[in-house]
């Protein structure tokens, strides 16, 4: 009797807490889930420390993490010299980091290609979000569309699907799945300019959204703040 | 009198012979011409040095190195520990690098979206190619039409366009375009496994397609081999 093997996905994994849920939600679905987090560059190390505690955590069946200096190209304050913002903004905020998404998950895809998965897990959502174009349903679809001519797996007919479980959810949405899929969001880090502790600011567009996120789904959050100045 | 501003280009350029002839037409296109290689873990490092040399050979208007380390990943020849193959194989060899193009090109839209550039130049080419999925028309249609929902610049109305110049070229006729051109092809470097020097195997599917495509051209090829075993 052989058990049916088991779907295998990558989930990319930043450490925050919309990834976190991502990788339950994985696993939840009876996937073999490889975490992977990109480490493009960012101010800080709290979120990939978060990263691998929770690949960990959730049962994931490997971790890796792959570098890719996005520094040499800036363009966004989380990848340059430009103060992170810490009142809300008009438009696409600076924390944008240009194609982003769009690197994160190509990379996802050579990983998924080596294992042999069939699915890439991303947290991206376009409600409760910083209006970030590489978060949209449009976006998620055309980067599906070109994973599936882009590889020798999609040339030789293994479909790759690109899961976006969050996309339509409120951020207190979120909060109330990942809760019925047991996340330990004390282990998760959003601020955008955590310090080496994973101290939050509790002021940047990430800070801001979490809190609204915990409020939303009367549910408190585990964040850990840095004492304010 | 102010002159018409140049339309902004990123052109990939590997420091092989197809992508200095592309950044040879982005110029000739009348481009501003920024050059980008992405270091993702290759065997030697030959290929960059003519990078960076042609760049300036060919007056691109900057030149980068953005790295990328696609060894975590591992699975093909030129990042993992598999030998290159030095007769033709049947079907997709294992110099294939799962998902490499789409890495790159993921990398140029980032640096396109900073500089304002609103082409990326690359040199894939579907004729006398090793069978590589991500070096196909339907392949770059779909990138460019990612490009168009992922970025910023695109939310805000400014188209990007993927320019493959050579898809439809012989090798022959890639030679005939670079010569046309002025494309100095001794400073190009095409081996997978070219030595410190640069010096090339003569062996490897880039050396021989190289080699067919300087004899079909009737034009003498300038690369330097490595004296044979």
């Amino acid at each position: 009797m052989n058990a049916q093997p088991k779907t295998k996905a990558v989930v990319l994994l930043s450490g925050g807490m919309d990834s976190a849920v991502v990788l339950a939600q994985a696993r939840a679905d009876g996937c073999d889930a490889h975490a992977l987090s990109v480490r493009y560059g960012q101010r800080h190390n709290a979120e990939l420390v978060a990263a691998a505690q929770l690949a960990a955590a959730l049962g994931a069946a490997s971790y890796r993490i792959v570098e890719v200096d996005l520094r040499a190209i800036g363009g966004s304050a989380l990848t340059a010299d430009i103060d992170v913002p810490e009142a809300p903004s008009e438009g696409i905020p600076v924390t944008y980091v240009p194609a982003r998404n769009t690197i994160m998950l190509s990379i996802a895809l050579a990983q998924a290609e080596v294992l042999g998965a069939s699915a890439i897990y991303v947290g991206v959502n376009a409600v409760d979000y910083s209006g970030y174009p590489d978060c949209r349903p449009a976006f998620i679809d055309a980067f599906e569309r070109l994973a599936n001519v882009a590889t020798k797996a999609a040339i030789e007919g293994t479909p790759m699907r690109i899961v976006a479980p969050l996309i339509d959810l409120s951020k207190g949405d979120i909060v109330r799945l990942g809760l019925r899929l047991g996340v330990d969001f004390a282990l998760t880090v959003s601020c955008y300019q955590a310090d080496a502790q994973g101290l939050a600011c509790g002021r940047c567009d990430a800070c801001r959204l979490r809190a609204a996120g915990f409020a939303d789904a009367l549910v408190a959050d585990p964040t850990r703040y840095a004492t304010p100045a």
